[in-house]
């Protein structure tokens, strides 16, 4: 059997849903159908769950938000409307969305998940009833009556072991379970969402309880692409590629899949397949444990900005037992999280996110590092970009790094850090932002565009 | 006024001698005079240090060493009997030293500097009395008189601030200054000495306290090479180094200089002149604070062997705040200090120097690093090089990088590790240690053999 998951974009519709239908139908292994909230149907369109974000916000300030109420409500009545589905359908979501929406509000936070959940939970009902209407043998289930129950201390939401023996039974349903994605409960029965994105967690998660063969995910491209689409132009399609490759490039702006999506699949060796929606056919990109290596040594190229270094000097460091330690944990009590730490004999660069403090809170952390440690000299760059190459076949390749630094050579841009060595699939080159558009095209031209040359 | 430190081979012989003269007596700005022990007069000698070391060893087992006393009174009686200087001065030189030796052993260690200092003691005494027989204005100065004082807790020699004040004195001798080198003492009145190596050390420490404009230190060969000599044959001399790029390349393994020896001089911004005592008229090699990039990026290749690797991979690893400090925090327990951290998403490498610690303490680690972070994996790779290539000219050198990975990749040498980022005037190459010489021959090959052709 198969978990297949449906986004935004391929439910935004009921042009897209009949899609949906056909893609269900076309394969009687597709036996768990995991939902999106209604996506956008053009570029300028907003999505269900950030109007339901809107407006949750206005009820939580006013206690009212009619219009957009309206708004919402439309967006799933359009759809039934073209699918020919009854009425009954759509008042059913208003009645229990202005329920919800007057619903408790003590603990904001608790009310603001209970409304954004109902934009998917809402969709599957939508959907399970379009399948009836087919003639399909289709149920909604609720996520709390499949037992997918997470904690959700510290701001961090886990799920609970317990829920993957629960889904298991889902195995026993004779129709086609049609799922709600984006949340679960805990153990008092609230309503917990996963982070952004959260649809594609369910279906990772859906897929380990259920033990299903293959995890399909169907957006609105046809592969993964080597590099974004946006800084180079008709990039090559990756036709597979292994969860290592997938979560490196991920970390570095790569936006197919949230990061933490593919943990439950991957944890249970369950393959993912990547698909269009719009172009089922087409063959997409495979996310596998293992695979032939036959792209060369890169299968993608990623990048992000708006990263920073903190560079301390100080002579003989390399002969003070402690001293990294000491340096990390000042950033440690500041809550800072690092990326890098490359260093010299007598000097340590820390890589971070510079959205993590503003001029205050690096004064602080400066002065900190002059006068506990002693620096003899701290200094701070701004606004640097980590390139990323990443690919399988980099684990033995004699010469990847002369190509790629050559490449950056070549295109004149300075590296200010290189990070290789601990990751056997990857190799991180720093630059400065305004180089970076120019470095990813230069290593793209090199890996994946050159005509193959004697070197 | 300069300070002129003579090592170990420049002062084996009267012949030797007789070249120091020539060279002291050169230069009316060459007023201190800083002496080693007498070194090799060939490749099989044993230095007289190393002749003191036993003897001292012997004489706290045994109580004597009737025959290392005699080797060593010879070694001084030698010379003086080469620069027909009166035999008294050998048999002064012997009293003095049985006398040692008979003397307080209740601290082994104050009981063995004080015997090693005695090289350098005599040997200053020697020479201070050959410049009077040619008729020079010289004259003996100990370490003690001239206030040169430190203090040994925990195993680590200081220099006390006030000596350097004390030694401005030496600058109202009218005489030449011949002093000892090796050694200082403590304010129980008791001597220390530095590392091996020391001499460098007191040379570097005079030239601050007098405020020299120059710290001249003559050895046995006419320049530092850009290479070591064992690993390339006939390797290119370096006219002018800063301190900076002396200090990177001695980190790994590069023979000119002691770590330490450079910092007295360089806090005072003294440069510093190797010369040859066989060669005086040879230009030599100046280590200076600023220099003109004329030789390319690269001014000097240095590796160093018997590194190992600890790589620890966690999925997620990059959310945990607090895990690099943790995992350093478990290396600091052991009294472990670490060279490097290259760094993936979900996986960290610690690379550490391999002598200093065996398998008991590597199984405790790794079971320390699983059972406290719970690490995924946790691997430890055995045998690596360290190379490193310097050079101030690399600050800006967009290429760099390409230059050095391509040449590694054509001799065939698989890069595990790349530290470039924090300093900005070196890179570091990790290569498994049976690489480690065909990779130097190919940086030295790119960056100073080759005929340059446009790239």
């Amino acid at each position: 059997m198969k978990v297949t998951k449906f986004g935004g974009s391929s439910l935004a519709s009921g042009a897209q849903l009949k899609k949906v239908l056909d893609i269900v139908v076309a394969d009687p292994q597709r036996k768990v159908v995991v939902v999106s909230a209604p996506g956008k149907r053009y570029a300028d369109d907003i999505k269900v769950t950030d109007l339901l974000i809107e407006c949750a916000n206005q009820h939580l300030q006013s206690g009212e938000a009619p219009e957009l109420e309206n708004a919402i409500v439309s967006r799933y009545g359009s759809i039934a409307k073209e699918l020919d589905l009854p009425e009954t359908i759509t008042e059913q979501i208003r009645r229990d969305l202005l329920k919800l929406l007057q619903g408790d509000k003590s603990s904001p936070e608790r009310y603001m998940d209970a409304v954004k959940a109902s934009g998917e939970d809402n969709n599957a009902k939508l959907v399970a009833a379009y399948f009836q209407s087919e003639g399909l043998d289709a149920v909604y289930v609720n996520p709390q009556d499949a037992g997918l129950f997470v904690s959700d201390e510290a701001g961090y939401v886990k799920i609970l072991p317990e829920s993957y023996d629960n889904l298991y039974k889902l195995r026993d349903e004779p129709a086609i379970v049609v799922f709600p994605g984006f949340f679960g409960y805990n153990k008092a029965g609230e309503i917990v969402t996963f982070s952004r994105s959260g649809s594609d967690i369910t279906g990772s998660i859906l897929a380990n309880g259920t033990k299903a063969e293959l995890y399909e995910n169907f957006t609105d491209v046809d592969a993964v692409y080597s590099v974004n689409p946006n800084v180079v132009k008709n990039p090559k399609e990756v036709r597979e590629l292994t969860y290592r490759e997938m979560r490196e490039l991920s970390y570095a702006g790569f936006s197919v899949f949230h990061d933490e999506a593919l943990i439950p699949a991957f944890r249970a060796g369950i393959p993912v397949n990547i698909k269009n929606t719009n172009n089922p056919s087409a063959e997409g990109t495979k996310i596998v444990n293992n695979r032939d290596n036959t792209n060369g040594p890169v299968i993608g190229i990623a990048s992000d900005n708006g990263f920073c270094s903190i560079y301390v000097s100080k002579y003989l460091m390399n002969r003070e037992i402690g001293f990294g330690r000491r340096l990390l944990h000042i950033l440690e009590e500041n809550g800072l999280s690092y990326e890098h730490i490359p260093s010299g004999i007598d000097d340590i660069s820390i890589i971070l996110r510079q959205d993590q403090f503003g001029q205050d809170l690096e004064d602080k952390i400066v002065s900190r590092i002059y006068e506990e440690l002693q620096a003899d000299e701290v200094k701070v760059q701004h606004d640097l970009s980590l390139i990323m190459i990443v690919g399988e076949g980099m684990r033995q390749n004699v010469g990847t790094t002369a190509r790629a630094s050559k490449a950056l050579a070549g295109a004149k841009v300075n590296i200010e850090m290189i990070n290789q060595g601990s990751s056997e699939v990857s190799m991180m080159f720093g630059v400065k932002n305004k180089d970076e558009g120019k470095a990813v095209r230069a290593l793209y031209e090199e890996f994946f565009a050159s005509v193959p040359i004697s070197r």
